[in-house]
């Protein structure tokens, strides 16, 4: 095999309550990559469709990621890349994720698998590295393994998957505003109360708890952000009423997607999901603001080969 | 059924990562009680052997539970209880709790079952608050449902009871010091870092995710607190050593059992935990420092009748 089509998924990070630690998988939303073997050692980007990135494989998260799992492996050929973008930058589900991941996945494949997709998950945390300045696991991670991740600990990397109930849906939109992480990060105070912070930890127990015994309404009840969400909401327009448009459409549970500025709500069910969207999205054509829009089952299966 | 004797665990409350939110049922270490029924109304402490604690139905912690009980159900009867205390007061495995917990069991079987397990930790809280000031679950929710529990939220009460993997064992030292939780409480700060409350909820998830797939590596991984048992340990004589004692012999991990003085470990296997007694004995021994020493499975049914 010389040449591999993936898609890349796009990702949910922090779920309320589970800021820098959770993440989930999308199977409807994400970009595809080409990459193909060269005679010619080393890695080049050779196209971006869909958005204005650097082509230079050092400035490019998928170059970056993909030359630091070259490190580890020993190759007389080199690997070129092409990547089609349809995640947007700075939309909070995992656009420079999905591209890190898609790199280390597809030149993984070509070489037979000499890594797991957890190892691989090292490698594409290099490529976060460079797009916000903190190699964070919390996209790439459930981008490569699917479903729902649990970054434990990332010094030493310990990362749980978890299968995603069956009837578990997502839905997400896109307000069509700029906010980058930077900004979303300088937002954040360093210090938390003890008190929020036990609560907190006691909705990530109850999200975990949630996901093994497929309590739907657990999940609802976990899916709760006292700390970085009254700091960051105020960064997305109309937050509050999305969000509370969610909760009343029979959402289980609703926050800001990663830094945002997107908003998730998570429901049972696709027809759910489904009336959600069309409430979400009445609100920000109410308010004459562009958005996007997405209704995806939770993918278990993660990145995957399309041919 | 006129009198019932029961069978109140000992239990183990923050579990490391889990301050305020986890805690876990003993089996082999706990106190009993006898309750009967009697034509006159109300609750009467008649016994108490073993400790010297208040005979005064109001100012005693299972009658303050009794008498929240019976706000809810009406009787033409009412109650005395004999309490034999074996769990020592200021333990730091969960005596007030027991004895709370214990009386409104033993009432709730004598009655026919009225309430759940569940609703019943409500009424147990109430000897938890004259006992500490706080009416918290930490204990009492072991207590009551067995193996361990999640108190995700106090109000309104949501406990998820999580099935103990077959295998798991405590060791529980006692220091026979005074540790009084009221002093317990006084050295926590009210704020903790951004930084250290993500490893908490980080930790917090991987121990429930490693309960439910009876992962004891995952859970070893997982029992770590840099938030409170920094501050705590040093109110408990030789804490480092007996726990670096007790990881050096085959402890999943091990930390401060609710707020002291009492330290747990666990581990997979009744003998890897009785190797871990020895060692941990070993230290008190040789500081001269009278303990008390636990070794038990963990308790899945939680309290229970004995005849």
């Amino acid at each position: 095999m010389n040449t591999i089509k993936i898609f890349c998924p796009a990702t949910i990070a922090n779920l309320s309550c589970g800021f820098d630690v959770l993440g989930l998988c999308l199977e409807t939303a994400g970009d595809e990559m080409i990459i193909r073997k060269s005679s010619e050692k080393g890695i080049r980007i050779t196209k971006i469709i869909g958005a204005d990135l650097p082509m230079e494989t050092e400035k490019n998260v998928a170059g970056v990621a993909a030359l630091a799992m070259l490190e580890k492996v020993e190759t007389d050929f080199g690997f070129e890349i092409e990547i089609y973008k349809n995640i947007k930058a700075g939309s909070g589900i995992g656009s420079s994720a999905a591209s890190s991941a898609g790199a280390v996945f597809g030149i993984n494949e070509l070489l037979g698998r000499p890594f797991t997709r957890k190892e691989l998950v090292l490698f594409a945390m290099q490529g976060e590295k460079l797009a916000s300045g903190n190699a964070h696991a919390d996209n790439v991670a459930p981008a490569l393994l699917g479903g729902f991740t649990l970054v434990r600990s990332t010094n030493p990397l310990d990362i749980i998957k978890i299968k995603s109930p069956s009837e578990l849906y997502a839905t997400v939109v896109h307000p069509q505003i700029e906010l980058r992480t930077s900004d979303a990060r300088s937002v954040l105070k360093q210090t938390v109360s003890l008190t929020s912070a036990i609560t907190q930890w006691g909705n990530v127990g109850g999200l975990i708890a949630g996901l093994y015994t497929e309590d739907y309404e657990l999940i609802g009840r976990s899916l709760h952000d006292e700390i970085i969400e009254p700091l960051r909401s105020v960064l997305i327009p109309g937050f509050d009423l999305i969000k509370q448009t969610a909760l009343d459409n029979g959402a289980l549970g609703s926050g800001i997607s990663g830094s945002g500025p997107s908003i998730f709500a998570l429901s049972k069910g696709k027809k759910a999901a489904e009336k959600i969207a069309k409430a979400m999205s009445q609100i920000y054509k109410n308010m004459d603001l562009p958005y996007e829009i997405h209704v995806s089952k939770i993918n278990d299966e993660g990145i995957k080969v399309v041919i």
